[in-house]
């Protein structure tokens, strides 16, 4: 049996994982599990799956937490979320909070050699050297749980790295994809979160919409795969299908599909290098779907997209910023303080004004993240 | 360097194996190269390539090639076919005759343990179940090279058979896909050879505009893959873009896409689990082609498909019927001796005639193709 650390348990990605959890429960056992602050949504949840040690956000949750449940102890911070991380007990950690508060935790897990599902895409965009030398060092499998990478992965199986040509990644398009840029102008944040194929935690789908999902998507698939980004080509395909694909040198494209259902691309991550049925995701039928599109990606239409290939390009500390710029921008708009345009407006100026480190270490990177969110509030006022 | 012995070196996909040859010279060396009687075709081949040995369809010919060639041995018939096959040197066989001729010589090879790529769908069809069984006994691997065969067996890599819930083969529709039936009545030979994707050979044309060729593939497919009936489904998909696709447990669809180049899927036969550069082929442009189709087979339309899966499912000798009927009923319309809906009513005649017999030997599959061809000719007079 499979013991899991789940981080992140209350987010979708987490509820999901849960679920994929129910359906096998002779195959995984939940060891830990974090969450932020939801104790309503994470009470039944303790009380259904029993874990060994529950991990909170901070101090007052945790208090709160203990008066109304003693089955196991709870910690918090991110010294908690360690702890969960390197458990002996633990064999799989899957990370999937939200942004980068989940790096610290995974470079500890790959050091102690735990299996690590990667849902949460920050940390390779912020570390993404410090994460594979990490988990090639110590051996570890890195099992992408998004879609996307979760797709190229499949469409990796049995092959060789160096026959790779070409990945491609898909984008729906979010949200906005039939507005064209002036229509951007004075959209809600109800619009954004408004998205056309895949049911989404908020900030997520912002990006969706902003097309800076697809940006981190491309940092994260070249560090995942090792491939540089003059191969990552990214194409529109708005039924969010074919869920990407990898072009190799004899001109053959091996791609993964499906419906869009995330418990798909989550258990293949805890399940890798088995399947396990699925029998409640729906079949795909591509005689119903009919029709498939495809249409060139405008990166001028969605300047997140590029700024994210310009930062990648750059590597060093110039994706940590990218990274950090957009939390704190969309986090601004989802509170209503900025308009969606000015997202793009705000990470553009802080990309512009910061002078690249190359190879940074884990400090630098975490006081140029904070740096920058400070930055991003700053300009604000 | 691997040895090559290249049955059918003059048909399409016999030109098109020794183009791969051409491509990647110090990988592949064409030992042996068989052929039926088109000397003026094959005379600058054998020439180029210098073979060590050479088989021809009967002495007539082999007695006229020997007037303008001394270069190396000629043999003919079927000995010669299973001696090129069988030779101590030889790596790889590459079974791409037309027809039930390649079966005597597929299995002198399994039992040599060469590798064999299979290009001749009718081998399996005819005898399915002693080919698979010699290839397990000798631990031979049964390469496929039709394109379809190739996307499955591409999309299996790294998978377990076990995790397989479905096979999807595509099909284009052939000529006649935008046809009714009663459109059908009086079309020339002409336009049944005019493909909309493909360019293939007069028969495996011919048999695309019948849907006979899906049919076979579907039975090729069961032999291939082991995998029941049931589970193996048919989808019209007219461009050709995805060459077939696997469903697995986990609703997860794996699928192999590419322009259609029959290179593709010859070099992979050659070269697994290893893929060569195809430099010439085009890259596969999703953004160009902007659209992908997908419709239910309608089998009533296509009545040689629903044949097929009933003579598959009945097994046995039927489907050794299927194909010499078919085969047989092939070449009269292409004489210009019966109409292109005759071919599947004079298939359906001997189908209807036969009495299975469950799990014949060679000897019984080589007198009932026989005797069923006789049959079909018989019906004509």
């Amino acid at each position: 049996m499979k013991q899991i650390a789940l981080l992140g348990a209350t987010g979708s990605i987490g509820i999901q994982t849960l679920e994929v959890l129910r359906l096998h429960k002779e195959e995984f056992s939940l060891y830990a599990m974090a969450f932020g602050k939801n104790i309503g949504k994470a009470l039944p949840l303790i009380k259904e799956f029993q874990p060994s040690l529950v991990v909170v956000q901070d101090e007052g949750t945790k208090l709160e937490l203990e008066k109304q449940w003693q089955g196991c102890p709870v910690l918090f911070g991110n010294d908690g979320l360690v702890e969960a991380s390197v458990a002996d007990a633990v064999d799989v950690v899957v990370n999937a909070v939200m942004g980068s508060i989940g790096l610290q935790a995974t470079l500890q897990a790959i050091e102690a050699r735990k299996t690590i599902a990667i849902a949460n895409k920050e940390t390779l965009v912020t570390a993404g050297h410090l994460v594979m030398e990490a988990a090639r060092k110590n051996n570890v499998a890195l099992l992408p749980v998004d879609s996307e990478h979760s797709a190229i992965y499949q469409s990796l199986n049995g092959e060789q790295q160096r026959d790779i040509h070409k990945l491609i990644i898909t984008a729906s398009g979010g949200s906005f994809r039939d507005k064209k840029r002036e229509e951007l102008v004075g959209v809600t944040v109800e619009d954004a979160l408004n998205h056309p194929n895949w049911s989404m935690g908020a900030k997520i789908t912002i990006d969706s919409a902003s097309m800076m999902n697809k940006g981190l998507e491309v940092i994260e698939a070249h560090w995942l795969f090792d491939v540089p980004y003059e191969q990552i080509h990214v194409i529109l395909h708005r039924e969010s299908v074919i869920h990407s694909m990898v072009e190799y040198v004899d001109r053959s494209v091996m791609a993964q599909l499906g419906t869009p259902d995330m418990k798909v691309p989550i258990q293949y991550a805890l399940t890798y290098p088995q399947r396990y049925p699925l029998e409640h995701t729906k079949q795909l039928n591509l005689e119903e779907i009919a029709t498939l599109h495809f249409e060139k990606m405008d990166m001028e239409r969605f300047p997140c997209l590029k700024m994210a290939f310009e930062a990648g390009r750059e590597g060093g500390s110039m994706t940590t910023v990218l990274n950090a710029a957009n939390e704190e921008a969309v986090q601004l708009f989802l509170e209503g303080r900025i308009s969606f345009l000015d997202i793009e407006q705000l990470i553009q100026q802080q990309l512009t004004q910061h002078e690249t480190i190359h190879k940074p270490d884990l400090s630098t990177i975490l006081s140029i993240d904070e740096e920058t969110r400070k930055r991003v509030r700053l300009q604000l006022k």
